[in-house]
């Protein structure tokens, strides 16, 4: 349960880290929408495994096929099913895992809901899970350029203690995809690289934050109540590996200010279009955008695998000592770029239609 | 729409902050279960206006009517829905803002999306919208309880710059409600009260974070993907008025740590039962709670409404100078707790009976 | 559970026959749409008891108060809630009920399901929850014909064996209202009503076939798979109290045809619209309506409350004589028919919503 | 849109009939149930084309794969995502239909609705959606034995204007398997294998009457109002292609009998529990299973495609005369014969495990 997401653009995805397939169902979509397997498969790129001197030496070429719902690179309007074989199982590397609980990873939780797991590797709890997601993100992507112009752009705004210096309204994709960290300040990058490079050396791994900034959406996106449209901002980013926090516009920092230096000015601009002279909102209010860029930050824990040996238990609760041997990403943050931005293509194309279905 | 939540314990709000009644209609809840108007009171108490020296003088008894889904004091497993009548409509204070912009409220973009908004009061992005939230979150705690014994508590842990000492394992009830501001620590809770009737004064007014500890949360809850336990929590913290952020765990802060320094240990306790030693992970693991304590936190921006003159423009487009002359809080912190509480609530009681359809 | 419909247009009713009010809140509806108390109580009182020598004398005056969402008589886009307080409660009435299962009636399997029931009348299985959807109906039938000009009509079709002829193309309100069983056919009508009377005076009650024509229904409503025009209907009509079958266009008669007896000629009219030169499709072609009017019938059963005497068991097995005294229709059909508009119109106004999110 | 059945047993089916693949995503099945691909297969292989003489000559081996979700031959709790590949596509066949409209298909509506469609075939409306409906369903039944011996069996009960004769409480699945038309009564099935090889000679088609029983489902099943278990049944039977008609228990031949005649008397069988002496009800009383077997009825129309001219137009509004020339079943009765109880076991399964997320 639970693996789908939208009201009208909805998508569910399957499959787990090892075994025949992970994938994806799009239904919703809406029809006459040009789409080739090309776009699906550039972002999968972005997120593939064994991309770079710093991702999971995992090599994956995790190849898309579309199994349904486009017709002649056009979308029928009907589920766009899409499947990328899982290749580079093995299972030995995980036997280890079988009876013991990898620490802060889902092993014993997943065991103490469905008393059974496949301990192959992460089973849905893998970063693998998210290739569906990249994938009708991509579609989702689509959507929102040609019916809206709207872009998605993120990028790494922190990783460990190293905090970039990042416009979010100038920022670019060429700036983001210009190193292998993904993040468009290229001295704070160089750091960042170095950093990581030491810890995967320690066997140890590192956290930070992905920034990212959504433009031209027009106002009027999102629901008053539950379904703010931060909120399902906030559900995305929080149903992603290894999140620990979300925080729009001003966030966490914003409580320090006073509600005189808090509040936004509105003003018109040049086109006569109401706008705000600060975006201290992050670009929505009252759950509702407001035209000016959507805003959030992501924080991603250091990544649970780690090569040091770790004390645990084992399923009979017997203290055993945890030496991983799989391969993992020292730093989960250069990966979680294209798994962001494909969440927040997945928010705004949902609502995107659904203000159309409901204010026409 | 988007007015519900839940997908098996599911509640649905009605109501504008002016004109008839504001309430909500919960559907799904188990039935048998002990129930009457009191339990319901006692949270609303909490929530309502006037309640203290520190909050908004807009006073209301928000009396709760139970309408129907209960006979006897028992649950029916029908519909319960509940009304608090509107008593305290004053439109004449808000006949300023039918064509004016108040900054960083949602009027503007209610208007972008609607093309119409009750300017009589905030409409839905009132505060006064969270009654359903409360009275609704009132029988899910009553289910938490008696089901599970599950216990969820909520407090102030910053004003403004002002952090209270605070150990969500230990904390009680009696603590929290021991001051106005719901801050269990003593010395903290009298700084913020001076703080926000300094910020009162001033026409001013303040953000901060509430924490919320839930306990004896049974491990299996929440679903491995969008539905993960944490991410249902941050949709329903984020889609509370006001709210910035949402961490949990180790939050922003612990992606300072190292993956060695971050990972929580597993152990088994006297009983056998498997622990972590820490809790970075603040009690979910792969979107699954674990059985430890949940902790997160929710970062609430300083409260939109202040007494200063500002800058706006008005539906024309023209730069108007507004003077806000509503009766406001200075600090929304202290009434947000029960709503953050209740918000918990409604998502663990979702999950709880969702674990039991599908796991048994 | 299960009292919400509508992925867009999102209806939730609430409320038992006897105890506070019955109502329902309509979700998703669009803003701006003129909507008065008056057009919601004229379908409300097409359906209240106590109309006609035909209906149960049981008399509640059903007045509809609006308790949000609507705003100088247009819609907000917010949840329009709706309630109707119950009057005529008679508990003594239904006391022999306490711990009897009447035949045919939902008293057993309620107690099955929860352990609980209200025995001071029907509860949900009563009649009366359908006033939630019938004041939501009126909502979604303005919502109808100021979108499209689509225009729903339904008329009782047979009584007991008696069919009357009615031409679904021509028939018109005042020849459905020009009679107290609702029987366009003004010869049929008076032996209905001679033959429900009769039934009545013998302590009996009688079933029959309610008739629904939807018109000017734009081609594309509908989805292709499991929710298809014809299957949300049906499942419409089949939640309705009292229904045991349902059917589209040619129907249960259509299997004695043979595929080209059966098939709806393609043709174009005047205007260069393709229509159909037949109609045996019922308006609907794989899920979708086609343009043509869209037609189905409804089976109910002869009503289970009667006044002779009846065996069955009470609560602890043993057999009983039960002697019904509660108030009731001899014959639901009369009634029926805004209970059966209102559906279609909910189901109508949903899918009209969807069409315009997905296709624009 | 609309390819989503169940809340919490939830199945999402994709694919066209010509293109890569058809298949199915179930979320939400229980763990640890035993499940391979062979219990798939067997009822695959009873919907397959080409099985018999009187079914279509479209020969496909229907193979399904298990892409995710099962490991060592036990379900883990997640998505089960099956594909089958589409093989014998022939686009050429189909090629004379690209601009021109089919009766009683769905050309039009697909077109009226997206603006395009797969014109190499029925696209989604095609016959081959049910492989997903059919491979989940076969879960769906796993699940119903094992967790409380539900057994569910389909028959043929008419074909044109002959009908057989059924005990639906003594009715064999051998029986039903014994003939290729699936009709239990021998004599029946004997004439209606010749009626339909009549028809195929003379290039024309058959309708019919599936009907199905539900055993051993528990009392309790079931929601009060819009999602009874009638109306769940009657919109899963209606989503299926070619279906014009769903009743249960008495259906529409019940409006003929007065309550008198019709109610159900209570009794209680030697085991104390609590059964009714007649089952006019079909085993449903409010919308909740009452423990007795669950009868219901769908009508599904003669096959739209036939080998005879038509008149019809084509997408210029064009009169034209389409001579058919896919490969079809004369009657689609045999083989809808496993499609209607594999949604059945959908809507039961689904049913089931919200009784116990909600009751206990």
């Amino acid at each position: 349960m639970g693996s789908s997401f939208g009201r009208l653009f909805c998508v569910t995805t399957f499959g787990e880290s090892h075994g025949g397939a992970v994938g994806v169902v799009v239904d919703g979509c809406p029809p006459r929408l040009p789409l080739s397997v090309d776009e699906i498969q550039r972002d999968l790129d972005r997120r593939r495994p064994g991309q770079s001197a710093i991702t999971t030496p995992r090599d994956e070429p995790d190849r898309a096929e579309i199994l349904s719902g486009v017709f002649e690179s056009l979308t029928l309007g009907s589920p766009i099913a899409i499947m990328v074989r899982n290749t580079d199982a093995r299972p030995a590397a995980y036997a280890d895992f079988k009876d013991t609980f990898r620490p802060s990873h889902a092993d014993y939780t997943y065991e103490a809901k469905y008393g059974i797991r496949n301990w192959q590797g992460g089973g849905r709890a893998s970063a693998r899970e998210t290739i569906g997601r990249v994938a009708a993100g991509a579609i989702a992507r689509t959507l929102l350029r040609v019916s809206a112009h709207i872009e998605v752009l993120a990028y790494v705004r922190r990783v460990h203690t190293l905090t970039a210096a990042v416009d979010p309204s100038l920022v670019t994709l060429a700036e983001v995809e210009s190193n292998i960290v993904r993040c468009p300040d290229a001295v704070a990058a160089e750091q960042m690289i170095a950093r990581i490079e030491e810890a995967r050396r320690a066997g140890d791994s590192l956290g930070g934050v992905v920034e990212c900034v959504c433009r031209n959406v027009p106002a009027g996106l999102g629901e008053p109540v539950f379904d703010k449209l931060e909120a399902d901002l906030a559900r995305g980013m929080m149903s992603l590996p290894a999140s620990k926090g979300f925080e729009i516009g001003s966030g966490f920092a914003g409580t320090a200010l006073t509600g005189i230096e808090h509040n936004d000015p509105f003003t018109t601009d040049a086109a006569g279009r109401v706008r705000t002279a600060s975006n201290r909102s992050g670009g929505i209010q009252g759950g509702i955008s407001n035209g000016e860029d959507i805003v959030f930050r992501v924080a991603f824990k250091p990544t649970a695998t780690i090569s040091q040996p770790q004390q645990t238990v084992n399923r009979s609760g017997q203290a055993v000592t945890l030496q991983a041997r799989g391969r993992h990403d020292p730093c989960v943050l250069p990966r979680a770029v294209p798994v962001v931005e494909a969440m927040a293509c997945l928010v705004l194309a949902d609502h995107l239609l659904r203000q159309r279905g409901q204010c026409g």
